[in-house]
């Protein structure tokens, strides 16, 4: 098969790999229709992760089952399915708790950025679309294995809920997600925080009520100006770096929660004000599994459309350019067809 | 009027001082019933936190209204009533977001284990006890000034609801308010984490199910064991030291929360081992003022009485020996009789 590699930092290839197999009796082999390159890929991509040797890479991924072990009952060849970016067995102590992201059997896939992927404990992982599936669906079901449920994430960590007030700081595709999905939850105020023009209409696509371009305390002064003078009730972090989450405590309320989802590289957290002001940090790696029953059927049904965050659509054998379009900002996601 | 000063470390008195005046038309002038001692008055006692000068002390107490300023119209002169043990207009947007502590009016008072204390913002403070009070009910009347909310503040900050599973860290008398706040928001299983005999017997009094004696990767393992294997849903720290927060991310299951309430010393975070396991931190100093219409009832019906944490009585002339039993640890909490 065909399996996007990194050999070393912003080398990124297209490989010949053998086939996966099935190893368990537990597994499914699954033929990719769509990928996608995630914010995360660009960490070792851009070689902040070390590369000690070629690696295949990538998470994101929707298609068809080809093969399952002899064990698995719930999915079957010919089935399309999404898979979370994380495999679980969906029956631990954790699964049970709706933290898949945890499951005693839990891990990642080899490399979904491929033509095949095998997809160990296929019945706790894997979700199958039910009946046919319309092509102008694909890049919305693929938003569903990572990115719109990990901005989710960021809304329901940091528990908005109908006439909460949010604030989110990222304007990645990521970022935008979490605006779609503050809105979703009934937030009666989204201040998407973004300076780039493309990104700013795609939040205000996504139901972004302002957009607040500047940043720092600046920043903070205008999400309060917007909210009568207090900050938001909620401020969804979503990039992961030290700045944005110092931002993101900056336009918080006293009382009020960050609900973080970037991953966090070199963060330090001001624990004497949280404690003052009561500003609570909750988030972490996405259970996307736990969301995929409430989340399909609002995209089934077209209520939205999440693929939006996509804006560079390329066929696999395109893969570097998907990566440098996103390392240099000129995509916000890159959509792969398989 | 007799009012309690720290000169220096140890050195605790109950000096003459004049009389509180009203300074504002929206003050009250409250004559102090009974009072007690903090563990937080213990920082400054011990020198942990500086003394500069003879400094009046203590911030806990219920007492009769004595005057009031010619704007106050919501307590009168003899309403018997609870002091939350900081001042806040209760009308500002952090205090009708429940947030209290952050009221942009709002501050301490000068000192409360005394015979007098001036409050300001008397009608956004003070709530009233309606009807006769019987003597019996003021220690647990007391304890909704601080300890008792502050408790239930850890529980909700944590999001503990029926069925949760908790662990409480800390055997104070915060911690023991915790686990009866706990029990009383419905968790199904509360295990306190104490090594001292008279409060275990506290703790059950309150409801714990369970008592882990062991601290550390021991004391996590305890709890772990009991809940079939994960972390408890809800860990409520109520200490605020570098260890007893490890202790609480040591006993709290991924997708959990730590409320902590202690207020922070020395504490450290472990970022990555938050994100990657979903455990969240909230809570802070408690908005006492927002919780005391849902707390009061209960304690005038009886149906809870943590009023139980004080294991030590004394008349305030004697506030000295109050704070050296409990900085040795021969009390849990000193009640004052003013």
């Amino acid at each position: 098969m065909r399996a996007t590699v990194l050999h070393a930092p912003r080398d990124i290839r297209l490989d010949t790999l053998p086939d996966p197999d099935l190893q368990d009796d537990t597994d499914a082999i699954v033929r990719v229709v769509a990928a996608c390159v995630c914010g995360s890929d660009l960490w070792p991509y851009r070689g902040v992760n070390k590369i000690r040797k070629p690696q295949q890479i990538g998470h994101e991924f929707i298609g068809v089952v080809e093969r399952t072990g002899t064990a698995v009952s719930g999915v079957q060849e010919g089935d399309f399915v999404i898979a979370p970016f994380l495999f679980s067995d969906n029956t631990c102590a954790h699964c049970e708790a709706g933290v898949q992201t945890s499951c005693v059997n839990g891990g990642g896939y080899d490399g979904c950025q491929a033509e095949l992927v095998r997809v160990p404990w296929a019945d706790g992982t894997l979700v199958a679309v039910p009946g046919d599936v319309d092509e102008a669906l694909l890049p919305h079901l693929l938003t569903l294995s990572d990115v719109f449920p990990t901005g989710h994430h960021a809304a329901v960590s940091a528990g908005v809920t109908a006439g909460s007030t949010v604030a989110v700081v990222g304007d990645g595709a990521v970022g935008l997600s979490a605006v779609l999905a503050a809105k979703r939850l009934g937030a009666s105020t989204v201040i998407a925080m973004s300076r780039h023009e493309p990104r700013q209409e795609v939040a205000r696509r996504f139901g972004a009520d302002h957009v607040v371009e500047t940043r720092g305390k600046e920043g903070a002064e205008a999400v309060k100006e917007i909210l009568g003078g207090i900050g938001a009730d909620a401020v969804l972090e979503c990039v992961g770096t030290g700045d944005s989450m110092k931002q993101a405590f900056r336009a918080v309320r006293p009382g009020g929660t960050v609900g973080y989802v970037g991953m966090p590289h070199d963060v330090e957290l001001n624990i004497p004000v949280m404690f003052f002001t009561n500003t609570g940090l909750r988030g972490g790696v996405a259970p996307v599994r736990a969301y995929l029953d409430e989340l399909l059927p609002d995209v089934l049904a077209g209520d939205i459309a999440p693929g939006e965050v996509f804006d560079l659509s390329l066929p696999l054998d395109r893969v570097a350019d998907g990566y440098q379009a996103m390392d240099e900002r000129t995509a916000i996601k890159s959509y792969l067809a398989v």
